[in-house]
């Protein structure tokens, strides 16, 4: 069995893959057109992986963007391992068409979480009126309004909505989650709710997550009526995808404070242009797409690949495996 | 029996307080020198309560304090519910040396973990870096060290050390916790030291919470060689007591980066005077000893009470009771 990698990622994991795959063959590409088997240079031609590893670095570095492209032409690979939480880029379907499995990566789970939590108590601790009174040298106390007992509203629950899930139940918050399947399981939620019923639920909800899959059901979900359901001086947090905000119905939410405020990491338009109202709207938060820097994320990436290449091999289930009606077929 | 309280709480509790204890006689302070029983005045005289709940609007309305004075000096109660975490003031040593018992409040715990996991979370996660680059309409990522696999050193682990650990433990980070008693409980801490293990962990913790009492022991134990071994660029947040610090050698360890930051809500001189070097000092976040500002308190506070009542008249341990030795005793 053929695999292929960067050469990066076959230097950081060839002892663990040599237990988990010792038969395995790995062509390791150095650059965008210079490839290694057993350390000698092979000829495209020869190459025909059954599983080819996008690891993060090779995102980063565009070393087998090409190849992959090229390979999707002819010997498609049995099995993908991508480095991306979603896969609404249109080349995941045409890749899926051809009967490639696909599994998503949950690495970038474990920052955005973290992104999510800090963002909002840093909007509900009064971290900021605190500063401001210590500019005036003022002693004063700041009472507010705890995290506790606060509800949560999150659209999507996969891997990253679970690891906010995790990190901020602990805090004693009310979470609904909005999945797809009602009875799918929603342990560390409160309640499962379906899209449906998102406009009864927003008035009573002080954060709103969006951490779904932009698709065709969800695309321009946060339109004019959303925003005039929502709570006012909530907090909407999105790291999903921007697709799905209506983002001329977010900038009049905003006017009535519905929502109060706005973090948002991701944009219809990205990079964000620099005349956007959002860069100096006073209650928007602005992040470059970035939510997902943790530097945890190669690592958490390789261990991944490596669990699922075990799993692939003995025919178990993969980890965050892409389901073909998520890409609409 | 006779308990004494503020009206304000017996009209909160009054219901809930009929089904705990029913045949329990209610002196309710109106003001300060204002007294209840059945609706009608009683004289101060005739107060002598077996129970004396301080609730937290007593505190603020200074309704019970006087009284309170007075009946030590008398007819002593058997037990107090205060509303304060700790016991360093030497109030507490006397009333304890009469035989009260004192059961402390861990109604403020919630605030105080939402105060310390914001605080971390918003030095850990780039919002500020995010802040300042969305200030120049330029969109760049912001990768960080992500909280998760941080290792984080408790002083203290009650009930305020406790309700942070619930909270930081799911982001995965590493918490060693110090208590006197090596052997006692720690199910939330990865490892749990003594004061005299300090010294050889501080060099790996990146962040540090002073959650612990003041008493002799800990009174100034951060100091000139606590600071020298801090790990370079560390948080130090401090929710326990200004005592606990050498505020010079905080000021000189600031200097080397060690800590690179400290969060204060507590200071030895409080209100923090006006010309403090604490106020301007660019690595230093200072709060006015409001960590505990919650709005939760009042509602927590009076579920304490009547839950401990509860035990107290079926002679179980009271929650968060004193030990004479806490207080020297």
């Amino acid at each position: 069995m053929q695999i292929l990698m960067t050469k990066a990622a076959f230097g950081r994991v060839r002892e663990r893959l040599s237990q988990v795959a010792p038969d395995a063959q790995v062509v390791a590409a150095v650059a965008a057109d210079a490839y290694e088997r057993d350390g000698a240079p092979i000829a495209v031609e020869d190459i025909d992986p059954e599983v080819v590893w996008l690891s993060l670095d090779s995102y980063a570095s565009g070393t087998l963007g090409p190849l992959f492209g090229r390979l999707m032409k002819t010997a498609a690979p049995r099995w993908t391992q991508i480095m991306a939480a979603g896969i609404d880029n249109p080349m995941f379907r045409s890749i899926m068409e051809k009967g490639v499995r696909i599994s998503k990566s949950s690495a970038q789970a474990t920052p955005i979480a973290e992104y999510v939590v800090a963002h909002a108590l840093s909007l509900q601790v009064p971290i900021r009126q605190a500063a401001a009174l210590q500019a005036r040298r003022e002693w004063k106390t700041t009472p507010y309004r705890e995290v506790a007992r606060t509800r949560w509203l999150m659209a999507g629950f996969g891997n990253i909505g679970h690891e906010i899930a995790k990190r901020i139940k602990p805090f004693g918050v009310h979470l609904t989650v909005v999945r797809r399947n009602p009875a799918a399981e929603g342990d560390l939620a409160d309640r499962v709710i379906t899209l449906k019923d998102v406009q009864a639920e927003l008035p009573r909800a002080d954060v709103v997550v969006l951490a779904c899959a932009l698709n065709d059901e969800t695309r321009g979900m946060c339109d004019d009526a959303f925003f005039r359901a929502m709570k006012p001086g909530a907090v909407l947090i999105n790291i999903g995808r921007g697709g799905l905000v209506d983002e001329e119905a977010l900038r009049a939410g905003l006017d009535r404070d519905q929502p109060g405020h706005a973090v948002l990491d991701v944009f219809q338009a990205e990079p964000l242009p620099a005349e956007s109202w959002f860069w100096d709207h006073p209650k928007v938060r602005v992040t470059a797409h970035s939510s997902n820097s943790g530097d945890g994320n190669l690592g958490r990436g390789d261990e991944l690949f490596l669990e699922n290449l075990r799993r692939y091999l003995a025919k178990e289930p993969l980890l965050n495996e892409a389901n073909p009606s998520e890409v609409g077929l």
